[in-house]
């Protein structure tokens, strides 16, 4: 079986999780508490040099980092992603601006709320707050005719897209000025297999 | 004819024009400064509301954003990008840690440093260099015992890491204690095809 190196509040990793869900693929879980540096430990860092969760490990010790190209993989072949090329090269568009333009404001901004470190980082929430309310704006733009990222269903640039939007409020981010956004986080919720990030799935196992 | 929205010193454009190269497609290029503002023209942000350079159009008005998407939309069914679907995953993993753990570092020093906004932005210093000697150290130890970062050839992973560790010293970074990166830099550099991130290739058109 696979084994998730896991952090139940990293959206990051509640990304996998939700698609293994969704396509029904058994997985072992592993619990790292970034907070308690367990990221950052000799044994983890063998495992992921880039000290980071997620992480998918196989029984034969291959592994595979980085949240969106793990939903890439297992996503192959599977409705969560089109065949299509010019298809492929969107979700992969929208997948790299949710790196580049939306998890390091967005998240970064939970982040610091519910890890405490928010004063330490006063000096930077503004321009955070800016970078991930522009984010938001895209995406409304993006979706005010459209029900889905790419092409006309849901893909893995909504499993993405959906993991850090959904949770934006625990940042301080106000959606309700993004109606088309607050309508497709409804339209994800309502997916078959769908499950929350507090739903705890997965066998737990020590690592 | 496709036309490549590009700024010359940017290297997540010259990831698009390397390959496009080194693919022998031909295209035509605008020119877009982004030390004057360039990517915030309403005229740009129709294009590319994300306000980034690189955007690819084609002649039917369709666009393309986010250089790895671009790397791969163009690889697809070439030598730059292997059919099997676990060094897909590879490649891919390598491409966001580009963009997530080595670009904002890397290339966001070099930036500062030509744009001259190296002392507005020293209190930031110290952080990135130290993330952008992670970053490379991450290299440096998976390139030790390998020719290329997925498989055993070239490919867009390469072209992606390559793009911002090539002019790394541009931005401070002392590269002489890499040997395994500096080797591979020098392969990446050998590659049929290759140009350098100074040649002006594409032919030059208007906005």
């Amino acid at each position: 079986m696979i084994r998730l190196y896991d952090f139940w509040e990293s959206g990051n990793a509640y990304k996998v999780r939700l698609l293994l869900s969704q396509l029904r693929i058994p997985f072992e879980r592993v619990d790292i508490d970034i907070l308690k540096g367990e990221t950052r430990t000799a044994s983890y860092l063998r495992k992921n040099p880039n000290h980071r969760v997620p992480l998918v490990e196989w029984p034969d010790g291959k592994t595979l980092a980085e949240s969106n190209a793990i939903l890439f993989y297992f996503a192959q072949d599977s409705r969560y992603l089109p065949d299509d090329p010019w298809l492929r090269a969107q979700a992969l568009q929208w997948m790299f601006f949710e790196q580049y333009s939306h998890e390091p404001c967005i998240a970064v901004v939970r982040f610091w709320h519910f890890s405490g470190q928010l004063e330490k980082n006063r000096q930077f929430l503004a321009d955070n707050m800016e970078q991930g309310y522009h984010a938001l704006s895209v995406m409304d733009a993006h979706l005010s005719d459209r029900l889905f990222f790419v092409g006309d269903s849901y893909s893995i640039a909504d499993i993405s897209l959906y993991a850090y939007t959904h949770v934006a409020e625990e940042g301080g981010f106000d959606l309700s000025r993004f109606a088309a956004v607050k309508d497709w986080l409804d339209r994800v919720r309502q997916q078959a297999g769908h499950i929350l990030i507090t739903d705890r799935v997965g066998a737990a196992v020590g690592f």
